[in-house]
């Protein structure tokens, strides 16, 4: 029998694919159908104008079928550096701006750059699957950091976790999957404790389009030297709904550019064409429709806030952006409950364990729910079904 | 100063972006343009129909824009898994492919599956140099197998070479760089070899629709065990003009899908929708084109190999597909060559050191030449600016 990776072997299967299989040949009554709040996609195509751009770009701009530079198209990389230099009230330079085929290719550029098999990588707990899937398969140790009843990682603990062999912390904000929104004090407190260890951080934005404060949601990129300690990750998938096309974005200092082209040449050439020329085009004519879409997934975070407070048993930790990270009543681990859910009540969220180590009782309390997926009706049947279910 | 991941360090810069540079600021004359024979990329986009087949799924079709399965597209799994049972003479199903984001993905995923760091993969020297740079960023190391003067491996030395510590071995036919086919009891004495000491062979097929030789090109895939041995890996880049859209397909048992489903779940989540709307419908609707490139390429492969025969000192050892690779007769190395051929004959190609180990003779004494890029007239054109030049 051929050998595989132990690394590859030993990481947990894609959760929100075994999600899929509870699902399969399932049949939801018509009064009930089936309420996926297991995967933060939005439901919905782009709007017209935006699909006609790239329909027109894939008609008649031949460069949207031939390959572009490995770290992306330069309006693309323009674009960015100009929003984000406004957005942080900051300089950041086109040649800081790398693209990648989606936001989790981002982080496996970022950790393959920072850690060698062996090294650790502290992820505050809940983690986000993808992240713990890759440190596994590159051999990189995950360490766990608690966050606290409010959801937020604490730097003192994390500064007793760090260890020589530690690389990177990494900060998810808004969180996925608690939806906690990091304060900015909170972020540089982690910023210069990573500073004065040596190690990076890495600060994955994919849901910062959704947050409900208004202004930077740090200071982070004013600091001159960001660049030594500072990685930002952004994905274009969620506020422009282009989730099918895999773009996503990596900021980090020139020198370290260097060594991100030698991984996304190898692992992706470049990101799709075609998904890129949409982003560009999102960004130049869709702020107002976006502004739009924050309201509304702002909403749905009020509605979701509110319907849950009613529900006997259950305790919201989290909520914000798309996820709230909820302890649920029953005497019964988070996977079952889930797989109930499916039948009993047409619901499909995920179990706390899969954003857990294994063996945590925290991940079988819990479970995540994607309630961003539903408008604030749906969001009143999620309530109403989780009222009304009996395990 | 943060310490980077050494293997990632140690990685050579990415060839064909290093070679980009060498053109930059360089201004050629109208009457002798730059011939960029650096890259196998299709200069142009695809025909006009299989650019409405995209341009109208943009504009209409919501699933085009939406996260699809990990695996890929449903439709196109099985396009693929029929036409290579054909093509194959053997029964692949739909659960044995994967779809990647390019083909370059694809290796990776199959690297990942099978090697640890430390452990050994075996490439035929010259290799292709994203090979090389994902054994070295993983810190699996790679072992060269020298070829003979046909540019062919030879299982015998192979062998020699295997330790316990070797994962694989793999081929590229027809081959990066040097164009050749290899035969069909070539590669089952390699999967012989592979499956006698229990390792894996990868055959990476990117050029197949462009082998001069008519039927099945191999007939590794009617054995029923295949999967225990083979992993196939194939790009829509070439035969569709879809480069930009990165889409590659992987083909392997159902048990290592599992391994992989893993790993492009996390580093790629899914291929590009548009990209695999398109070569679904390539596949359904272009096999007479195809037919047609296929025809183009071999006449610029003659092309090439009539005009280089005819040219002082320059010995071509490989001739196929996209690829040549020659030997120059010029008292200096090749990427001296190649640099200076940028300037004296408006010519970019890439030095054999690009494809050998530092400090392998060979590739000082080698270039590869991406011939396809250009048509007969193009390819006449090399062959004079080649003929009128002096050092």
């Amino acid at each position: 029998m051929q050998m595989l990776n132990p690394s590859l072997v030993s990481t947990s299967r894609p959760p929100v694919m075994e999600a899929r299989r509870w699902i399969e040949g399932v049949s939801f009554p018509p009064e009930r159908p089936l309420l996926n709040l297991s995967q933060a996609a939005p439901v919905d195509p782009p709007p017209e104008p935006l699909r006609r751009a790239m329909a027109e770009a894939a008609l008649n701009q031949p460069d949207a079928h031939l390959y572009g530079p490995v770290l992306g198209r330069d309006a693309l990389r323009q674009a960015v550096a100009r929003d984000w230099s406004h957005a942080y009230g900051a300089t950041i330079r086109p040649e800081e701006v790398a693209i990648t085929q989606g936001c989790n290719q981002a982080f496996c550029a970022a950790i393959t750059l920072l850690a060698a098999p062996g090294d650790e990588v502290i992820l505050p707990l809940p983690w986000y699957f993808n992240h713990k899937m890759w440190l596994d398969m590159q051999g990189v140790r995950t360490v766990g950091l608690h966050c606290g009843a409010d959801m937020l990682p604490d730097p003192g603990a994390a500064a007793r976790l760090i260890t020589d062999r530690t690389r990177a912390i990494v900060l998810v904000s808004p969180n996925n999957p608690s939806g906690a929104e990091y304060p900015a004090e909170l972020m540089r407190a982690f910023h210069d404790l990573a500073r004065s260890r040596g190690i990076a951080l890495i600060v994955d934005e994919t849901y910062r389009d959704f947050d409900s404060r208004e202004g930077a949601p740090h200071d982070l990129f004013t600091d001159p030297d960001w660049g030594e300690t500072l990685i930002h990750l952004y994905s274009f998938s969620k506020a422009y709904r282009l989730t099918g096309h895999r773009v996503g974005a990596l900021i980090a200092s020139p020198d370290r550019m260097i060594e991100i082209e030698k991984f996304l040449d190898t692992v992706a050439i470049c990101a799709g064409q075609i998904g890129q020329i949409g982003a560009a085009w999102g960004m130049a004519n869709m702020k107002e429709w976006l502004a739009g879409e924050r309201a509304e997934i702002l909403a749905r975070r009020r509605a979701m806030a509110e319907g849950m407070a009613g529900l006997d048993g259950w305790r919201v930790k989290g909520c914000g952006a798309y996820f709230a990270w909820a302890e649920h009543p029953y005497d019964m681990t988070s996977p079952d409950l889930a797989r109930m859910l499916v039948h009993k009540a047409g619901l499909l969220l995920l179990p706390g364990t899969m954003f857990m180590p294994d063996g945590d009782a925290e991940g079988a309390r819990h479970v995540r729910i994607a309630f961003a997926n539903a408008d604030v009706s749906g969001i009143a049947a999620l309530v109403q079904r989780l009222q009304a279910f009996r395990p």
